[in-house]
C-alpha cells in the first residue's frame, strides 16, 4: 500500500527553471492529498504523473503566494475538465474570499463542489480523519499565521492473505475465527497456523509537513516519531540571523528539529535563492541529523514505517 | 530598432507542458510590454530570455483565469526583488481588488508603484501615448468584458547618420539644416548629399491582439493594415457553432479579419486542447489568409512595416 510524498515544487519564495514554488503531494493508497500549491504546480502534476482529478484534498498552510498562487488555476482547470467529485480545501478563511472573487469576476461556477474547511493556527486539531489517514494541522511559527500538518496513515486492519482465499475454499464460518487468532484446519484436517495465513498490518506511517517556519520547538511533541518530516530550511548557518528576522529556519535548525523529535527522515527544501547550491545546507543539516535528502522538483519519496 | 512579439504562452484555457496560458510580450525599442499573462509567465520569460524587471506597462485583455492569473506572481516576484521602477497595469478595475486582497492577507507592501489604469471595453481609446508607442484598446466580444489592443511604433525621427557625425566634425550650426534637408557642404567645400547622410525612418510598425473573442468585424476598422495581428483561433471550422456559444473564433474567421484589415502577417493561437495537432487550424486560415503563422512558446516574432 503506497505512503509517497511526491515534491512539485520545492523552491522558496521565488520560482525558477529548476524549483517552484512550494507544492507537495502525498499518496496514501492511491488516495491524493496536495498540501501547499505553489503557481504552477497544475503543469508540475502533468510534468510528473499526478493527475489533478485525483486530488480530493488540499492543504494550504498559509496566505503567502508561493504556497498558494497555482490553486485558482488548478481549480479552474478542473473545472473545465468537468469534475463533479468535491475538492475540500483546508486553508485561512481568506483564501475562500480570494477565490470567490475571481469566480465572480469570471463569472463562473466550479462544476464541483469546493468544500471549504478553515485552518485554526491557535491550536492543534485533528482537520480530516477518513478510512486511510488523519491529518492533524498545528501551528507554526512565521510572520503570517501558519499552520504545519501532519499526517498519519490508518493502522491496517488485520486481513487473511488473498492468495490463500483464493486457493482454498473457506468456509465464511471460518473467516472471523482466523482474523481472531486460531490457525485454520481444512476439510481433510490439514492445519494452517494463523501467521502463516494471516497478513500482518504493519506499523502505521506518517509524514509531517513544516514550511514556512522559523525554529519552532513547540512542533517536536507533535511530529515526535514521524516516519518522514519535511521541514523548510532557507538558511545556512551564516546567515542565521536573517533567519531569525524573517521567521525562517536554517537547515541546521530544520535538523535539530527532526532529531529532537526523532522522526526517520528529513527532507529540507525552501532553499533561498542566494545559495546556488543546496550542498552546503544539506551538510549543515547532516551533521545534526544524517538522514537528510534534499527535496527536488520531480522527486517521489516511499515513506518507510 | 526593435519591434517584436515574444509569445509566452500560446495556450487556451487549460495550460500543457507545451503551451501556458495566453502571454505575450512587445519589445519596442528595448521597453517591455506585457500583454495578458497567464500561470506561469514568470517563468517562462526566464525560460526566453525575457527580463521580468524590464517589463514597464502590462496589459489584461480580460479577467477570465487563462489570461491573468500568473500576474500576481509576477508581481510579487518583481517586489521580492525589490523594483522600484513603477509598474503600470491596465486591466479591468475588479483585478486592483483581486491583488490588493492577496497583499492584504499576505501584509505585503509592493517595493514599487502599482499604477492601475482602468480599461473601459465600451468604447475604443487611446491608453498609452509615450516616445515610443501608443497603445489603444478597443471592445473584442467576449462572454465577459474583454479588450483587444493594438499597439502602434511612433514614427521615429530623422537622424544624420550617427557615422558620418563621427568621421566629420560638423559645426553645430549645420545640424539643423541637414535635418530640414538641406545637403552639407563641408569646410573643404565638398559636398554631401541629404538623402546620403539622414537616416530616413521606416513606416512605424503595429501589433494588434484580439484575443479573447468571437468573430467580430467591428475590429476590422480599428486594425486596418496592422504590420502583425494575434488573433485567437480556438476552434476548426466544423466546431463553428462551439465557437459561436462559446464567443470564441475559428481559424478561418481569424484570417477573415486578418484578411479584410489587411494586415502584414497573421499568428494564431489559443487553439482549443481538442485538437491535437494545431496544423489544421492553420491550413484553414491559409486558405483565406496564407500569411499566417502558428503561435508557439517561446517564439520571436520580429515584425516588419
Amino acid at each position: 500500500m503506497k505512503f509517497a510524498a511526491t515534491v512539485l515544487g520545492s523552491g522558496s519564495a521565488k520560482p525558477t527553471l529548476e524549483r517552484l514554488t512550494s507544492a507537495h503531494v502525498l499518496n496514501v493508497h492511491e488516495h491524493f492529498y496536495l498540501i501547499d500549491c505553489g503557481e504552477g504546480t497544475q503543469v508540475a502534476m502533468i510534468k510528473h504523473g499526478i493527475q489533478m482529478m485525483k486530488i480530493e484534498h488540499a492543504f494550504i498552510s498559509h496566505l503567502h503566494g508561493d504556497h498558494y498562487f497555482g490553486l485558482i488555476g488548478l481549480l479552474n482547470s478542473m473545472h473545465l475538465m468537468n469534475r463533479k467529485k468535491p475538492f475540500h480545501l483546508y486553508a485561512f478563511c481568506e483564501l475562500e474570499e480570494i477565490i470567490n472573487i475571481q469566480l465572480r469576476v469570471a463569472s463562473t461556477t466550479f462544476s464541483f463542489p469546493l468544500v471549504f474547511h478553515p485552518l485554526d493556527s491557535s491550536k492543534t486539531q485533528e482537520i480530516l480523519n477518513n478510512k486511510y489517514v488523519s491529518v492533524t494541522s498545528f501551528p507554526l511559527k512565521h510572520r503570517i499565521r501558519t499552520c504545519g500538518f501532519l499526517f498519519k496513515e490508518k493502522k491496517r486492519a488485520r486481513n487473511i492473505k488473498r492468495e490463500f482465499v483464493r486457493k482454498h475454499n473457506i468456509p465464511v464460518e471460518w473467516f472471523q475465527r482466523i482474523l481472531d487468532g486460531e490457525d485454520y484446519v481444512d476439510a481433510d484436517g490439514v492445519k494452517y497456523s494463523n501467521d502463516s495465513i494471516v497478513k500482518i498490518p504493519g506499523v502505521s506511517r506518517s509524514y509531517a509537513y513544516c514550511s514556512d517556519t522559523a525554529y519552532h520547538k513547540e512542533v517536536v511533541d507533535i511530529i515526535r516519531g514521524a516516519s518522514l518530516l519535511y521541514h523548510e530550511a532557507s538558511f545556512a548557518d551564516e546567515h542565521e540571523d536573517i533567519a531569525l528576522v524573517k521567521f525562517h529556519s536554517t537547515a541546521r535548525q530544520a535538523a535539530m528539529i527532526a532529531k529532537e523529535a526523532n522522526v526517520g527522515g528529513l527532507m529540507i527544501g525552501h532553499f533561498s535563492l542566494r545559495y546556488k547550491d543546496p550542498q552546503l545546507l544539506l551538510s549543515q543539516a547532516r551533521e545534526e541529523f544524517p538522514n537528510t535528502i534534499e527535496a527536488v522538483d520531480g522527486l517521489t519519496v516511499e515513506i518507510g514505517s
